[in-house]
This record gives C-alpha cells, structure tokens and sequence, in this order.
C-alpha cells in the first residue's frame, strides 16, 4: 500500500473522531506492510487530554508487538503531532512518521523541533487538504 | 504541607518504581492541599513508552476531578520531566510543576524550553539530591 492508502486509513480514524464530538485527528502505525493499530482522538471521551490518537496507537503497536520499541514502524497521522506526541514518538524510536496536515499552532516543529528521535525519517503533507478541511469544518461547526 | 513534605511523597513513589525494576520516578499531584493522584514510572511492566509518572498522575488525577485540566493543580514529580511529559503537561494547564533533580539528557527545559503552558510556575531542585541518587543507584545496579 502506498502512503496515501495508508493516511486513508488514517483519515477513516479521524472521521470517526469527528462524528464522536472528538477533534477529528486519526492515527494508524504500518509495520512490513500491516496495520498493527488503528487510533482516533479521545480525549472528550475519556477525560484526558493525553488520549491523543498517537499515544494510543503507540501503546496498542506495542501490545501488538509485545514490545515497547516500534524501530520497524511507520506512523500515518492526519495532523502534524504536538510536542507531547512527539516526544512519545521519540521514546517508541518510530523509523518513520508520515503526516497530513501541519499544525502552526501546537505542531513539534514550531515548539520542539528536535523532539523527534535522530533516526526517525518524516514526511509531511500526504492528503494534507483532505486531513486540515475536516479539522476546519470541525472547528467551523463548534463556534 | 511543604514543597518538601510533598516531594518525599513523590518519592515514595520513586522507591516503589525502584523495587519493581522500573526508572525509579515518582510523581503525586496535589489540589487544594490535597493529594488527588500517585504514580510512579511502569514503562516495563505495561511495555509502554508513555506510562512515565506524570503520564498517568494527570489521568489519574483528571479522573479525581471529572474534568481534563487541572489548572489549580501542583505536579510534584521526583525527575524533571521529559519532552512527552512536559506537552502533557501543558494540555492539562496545570498551574504549578516542582520537580526534583535536572535532567540534562531528556529533561524538557533543554530541547523543548517553551513546551510548558504560559501560565505555568516551575520550581526546580526541591530533594535535587535524593532524587538524583535515587536514579544514579538504579542505572549504577543495572551496569
């Protein structure tokens, strides 16, 4: 499958958010070519503002895996991480983080450029029209 | 009760960490003069990179109070906390954070020094020492 298959997946996680009253971030972690977890935003649901679709999904690959470190792992999310996130995806060692839409106002790379781990290879901005219209649509509807 | 008195319950924590075999960090969260959550670091016994202390003292203390922030919060945690732990920490506005000893090699304030709220007041140093041994004497058993 190719990195817009993948944020496809992605994106289905995030539309689920969005229908929940969850701000509509999605998350899938790929390792040898198989979904090992499949997250959305719940932070509304569960109370806590650490339940972002990347720290779940990076707890159930590990529980998939039976191991904390994903080094053969790649991360599709809809919205650039924020510096929580990333910070997380710096201890799991992620080999690659593949992102949609950037977030000037919480992404890492505006608060914490260097929270990533050395080795972790990004690329940003797959369907990343698609990822930021459901976060502006999102927003639009709230106010 | 004192800084102090609540670090020693951070502490306990620490120490508990250290018997089962984990990063010995200890984190409470206190609210009105009340400890409302006590963790400490299960990253091997969950196999997860996020179960740091202040991951799940913020869950844990969220839960407490029914609701995500925990802006008349004081976080004490035995070891200044990590990039994750530091952007957790900013999502759930907590209005103080007193940490233990430095952590010159993951700690936040040297690769994401602006990742904490605003409105966040740091004390650093408070036990620096017995914190610090408490981690020295643990990395110092393992070699």
């Amino acid at each position: 499958m190719t990195d817009q298959e993948y944020m496809q997946k992605a994106l289905i996680e995030a539309k689920q958010a969005f229908e929940e009253g969850e701000v509509p971030v999605g998350a899938v972690i790929v390792c040898r070519d198989r979904i090992i977890a499949r997250a959305h935003n719940l932070t509304e649901r569960l109370t806590d503002v650490t339940a972002h679709a990347e720290m779940q999904a990076i707890t159930a690959a590990a529980n998939a895996l039976g191991g904390k470190y994903l080094t053969d792992c790649t991360l599709y999310v809809t919205v650039e991480p924020c510096v929580m996130c990333a910070g997380a995806l710096a201890w799991a060692q992620l080999s690659r983080i593949v992102y949609g839409a950037s977030d000037p106002k919480r992404g890492f790379s505006v608060f914490a450029p260097n929270a990533l781990h050395p080795r972790t290879e990004v690329t940003e901005g797959v369907l990343a029209e698609e990822c930021a219209n459901l976060m502006k649509d999102f927003f639009q509807r709230r106010r």
